[in-house]
């Protein structure tokens, strides 16, 4: 069982002292370090780190904490967040009729692989209403066609502010978010795609992987920018295929790439460790 | 140690009895099969086979195998290849500055990985004179300019002639050939390209994957067409890499996968495995 | 969508003429083949192959196949199987309390990936209940204690005869089977087990590698003998872990193994893909 | 090109403030740190860090730095190490008749992958001289027969002295080394097995691997301890084969792996990134 703990993550410029100054801070006010990574960006001068601290024997409260940090932070000019374990994020999760990445997400969560609440599962089909019954979480069915697509938008903006979201997880969700939602949830939508981005970006990407004869296939996750698929990736994976492999291999060895490279993602994102920075993440782990 | 063996590639329009035709005619003559491959591609109606089969105990000598196959093939309107296992195919070795590619090869052949010979190098530099010296081999050095491209190719096509190559590698040679030289060898010319094609075409592919943040380089072996990186797949690998990486470390990390991909492609050629299908490969093995 | 096909499985010392043999009887009565593997063991003289062919078209109906060939399996002293594309296997599961690999199953199966019939569960815990009827199949709690081992096997044997099942698959069932049962189900029964066998027999594999200090964990499938975690490997894979992974971890990363493992030989083993040769498997894919 | 650095590495019983010490010390003496990492061992309450910082700035030289530091490794009790990037280890490679490993760390240094000098080749063979003198590099052939083992051995010893030597890498080196060689230079003797240990320790382990038809072969770099193939393990990897593999080929697949599994491991020891703990090792990149 890891002990209760506060989580700090940091970018702010390079400069002498960051580390010291954060840790400093951290032990006078008795708090124990558990997790420390830091990564310094040589060419551009950049810093980042994450910081988890058991709060256990700390002098401060945990409403405290924040105000008494601001100084250090505001000395180095950091962009800083300070989170606490128990007090998970809350993650939608959007789908449409493919029901591996969901199921996949729903089982980890349970197993507390993913720390997290899931307080809704939004898609545009009702396919999968009775996965989200068996799991008891409420499913909300809104279907896209030409005429509604900003007017559905807007509902799930309202589900995700009703149901005080945190996450967005788009879990082969088949329609491409307006720049609406994607500019008010900035690396806060996770996307997974169906292909070693860059190549085959855009539509039926195992279709073209079958193509060009290439002898692996890969998923990509990544943040949700309004360039599709250009968004800062933050896992991947690939596994090998074969002239043997018909475009339907090619899907279904996808499928468990798919789950596996979205639940790192997920989980990379859950536990405070993607950083991002221009179109590239830190992930400190 | 292997005995010696003669190798059948065919390729041909699918249908039936195919496989009974030809295993039949090698049972007929009294050889023993030691490997065989067969793909139907169910898509495009496309057979493509290798045997690999003993030659001792056939009541044929050598000579007179081909002809004697000659009908089956024509029922079937074969594509087909036949090959000795004591005529080697001979491998000329194309490089500019890097020597890690070239080493491999030449380690490889030496060990008996690569059953090839080798009976020049070629290359637009001189640098790596003194690694063709250290194993014995003729060092070509073919300077190329603005103005002497045709010509140097006009040489490396004499050369190639002289020494009845089979096979032209590309080993991190920095130059693009020409169409001459492309047509005049089809599917008889192998690059090892760095990057995990189709992504990150053309020049300097490391680059680009540290601006778009990738999680995994790749290198990618493939037959040289006239479409720059564009030609048919042999080989792929990847390996994973983060944002601690540096362009410097890429390279470093994609030299161990040039060398294992190009080998492997190289090694897949020289045992008659590969055959090409428009765009893609088939890889018997 | 695949054609209705036959799939017929040979094994038999090797000489001259097997394939020949085969193809042409499959050729002389219609049979167009859609794959065909084949093996030959060098070193022990062993010939091991899978055809498997469309049956439209063939001038014997399917009760006559068997029969036509017995003489040519007769020639050759061949150990053979046939078997219908349209008569699933019937796979029973037994599970403990872990439910990653059965959840992992059943979908796979739902999905069309492992085609196969699942009449039962069958359990020494009711832990998983709930999920069996989720996915609407008759769940059977037979709880072992120390004095009726040997009872609860005698009814696992019952309801396996009952329900016409051809393969039992050890989800993470946490019972070593005796072996009355093993005897009867020869290369009938996978298991999987937490480890790259042979590192790690035993219990409690993960704790075992996080003590040894191993940079990466495994997964292995086979088929259960009498020799605990000793019968013919059928599926193996490993994942990087380092010394930032606690038992915890190795734990989790090691369930996403398991279900991938599992499911492989499962598919591999329900298209009869699977010989085994003394403690080995050709797996002819 | 990295600037020139210090590398301080650091193991201690784990408690709070060490970062905040350590990090505090080489801020108020004007030190850049370029990477930090650490590691806290949460089960046995055991710290360890390595921090790089760069030498340029800061109010201390080099010979004052350790001096300065040390009130604060007294008084957390640390085993600490001080290194400089401008003198590079000194590195002995032993060798037998096998040469992948040799040229590939041979062809790395050469490369600037592996940061060390080599002043000299030992053998019990002569097979490499000739690989030695292409790359400059003195080679000691010392037989090691029944009779003569303690002498050769003392003979190694001395030359390890007399060459400064840091580091003995023993690159598929076929003598047990005694105790004697072993206890002088503990976490100082890199060894390569070919094979994924624990599995298949001892000789012939893919013979081993063969007869147990396991699906993926590995090798395995470790720390020399005194139990043969027990020590500390500094990096793995693995590939896969299949039944179509015979030794041979899983002797040839070895070698890759070998070549670049001991690559890894003595870059990281050259780097200074590898701490060892009881019987593993803390690998900090």
């Amino acid at each position: 069982m890891q002990p209760f703990s506060g989580n700090l993550t940091i970018a702010c410029p390079d400069r002498k002292g960051i580390v010291a100054s954060v840790t400093t801070f951290l032990a006078q006010h008795g708090a124990n370090i558990l997790e420390a990574n830091q990564h310094s960006d040589l060419q551009d001068k950049a810093f980042f780190m994450r910081v988890q601290f058991e709060l256990e024997g700390m002098d401060l409260d945990r409403a405290a904490i924040g105000p008494a940090f601001a100084p250090v932070a505001q000395q180095f000019e950091m962009d800083w967040q300070l989170n606490f374990s128990d007090k998970p994020k809350r993650m939608a999760i959007l789908v449409s009729r493919l029901d591996h990445c969901l199921y996949d997400l729903l089982l980890r969560q349970r197993a507390g692989e993913l720390v997290a609440e899931i307080p809704l599962i939004i898609s545009n089909h009702d396919d999968l209403q009775s996965v989200a019954e068996s799991f008891g979480i409420p499913y909300h069915f809104l279907p896209v066609g030409k005429t509604n697509r900003a007017e559905q938008e807007a509902r799930i903006d309202q589900l995700v502010e009703e149901n005080q979201v945190d996450l967005l997880v788009l879990a082969r969700y088949m329609q491409v978010l307006t720049p609406f939602l994607v500019q008010k949830y900035p690396n806060r939508i996770i996307n997974i795609h169906h292909s070693f981005l860059p190549a085959f970006v855009g539509g039926r990407p195992y279709h073209q992987a079958y193509e060009r004869g290439v002898k692996m296939i890969g998923a990509t996750s990544h943040y949700v920018t309004e360039d599709l698929d250009q968004g800062p990736i933050i896992a991947q994976d690939v596994t090998q295929v074969s002239h043997r492999d018909s475009v339907d291999d090619l899907i279904r060895k996808g499928r468990d790439l798919e789950r596996l490279v979205l639940a790192r993602a997920v989980r990379a994102h859950l536990e405070d460790r993607v950083l991002t920075f221009g179109r590239r993440t830190i992930v400190l782990e």
